[in-house]
């Protein structure tokens, strides 16, 4: 079993999703943000990273899954993401959590089934996936999003995995 | 008495720098570089925050200094600078250390008293202020120079202060 926290970080709003996932089935377990209030960077920053240890504390999470950014707007807004990026980042390192990236594309393609899949499409399949009974907030969705991806790209690994030991096993046998 | 920790984070290497500072004077405490090993982004962003704590349980600095980022070459440099600078950011709050921020224009200022100076200046600059026996290495140099900025303005300040202070009170008296 594994439990997994999915973060959407940003400079004013970092939206968190956790799923507990028990083979290729998927629980929701809790989702939200965390609202950076104050014009200072340092504290706005401290804001980030005391909320994502807050949610590691009360969740537990045994994964950390982010979204990986490739191209980023301008170089202004690239700056402020990867500071409350890092500031999230290095939360999830306090507790020793193995941390996960993955691009947009694969999100989409793993929740939707079509990398190209609109952000609307994204959060009614959030909504069906984990049987939630609302349309999460923005952030919150694409936060969840990022963990079911991961759980996903996990499961599958695990399962080529085990086809793999087959095979071997099989080999072994003859 | 104020002990000054100048940080010039990056990716690859995060420079240091710490001086003491009575009234106007200025003393070289020690200065160096974290350099950050690894692929993985997690663990080198936590190679950054632990190094920034290391150094401040080290010299226990009262104040903290960084170069504000104004212009970043391109989006995915930016995003890189970000996440280094929010990794050392974060670990300067851990310590509820103030953060302060000064443009490139500003140090330049602080240190040769021209705000477009070269960097040979500001490395030159720094070895002769703090009597340096032989200039250090540029990330390094770029840290002992935010440093200073921040003593020098933190002192012009205080002295700002002062003249406002013995200006009211010379009102009071008449």
């Amino acid at each position: 079993m594994s439990i997994i926290l999915g973060i959407d970080p940003g400079s004013r709003i970092t939206g968190y999703g956790v799923i507990r996932g028990q083979g290729s089935r998927f629980e929701y377990l809790g989702s939200g943000c965390i609202r950076v209030s104050g014009d200072e960077l340092a504290g706005r920053l401290r804001q980030i990273f005391l909320g994502v240890r807050e949610i590691i504390e009360q969740f537990n999470p045994t994964e950390f899954a982010i979204e990986q950014v490739f191209m980023a707007k301008n170089p202004d807004s690239a700056l402020k993401l990867g500071q409350a990026r890092g500031a999230a980042i290095v939360a999830a390192t306090q507790y020793d959590l193995p941390v996960s990236e993955y691009s947009a594309r694969q999100i989409k393609q793993a929740v939707v089934g079509k990398g190209g899949a609109e952000k609307a499409q994204v959060q009614h399949m959030i909504t069906h996936l984990l049987s939630l009974p609302a349309t999460p907030q923005a952030d919150a969705a694409d936060a969840l999003a990022v963990a079911l991806c991961h759980g996903h790209t996990r499961q599958s690994l695990i399962s080529m995995a085990g086809q793999a030991r087959k095979t071997v096993r099989g080999r072994l046998r003859r």
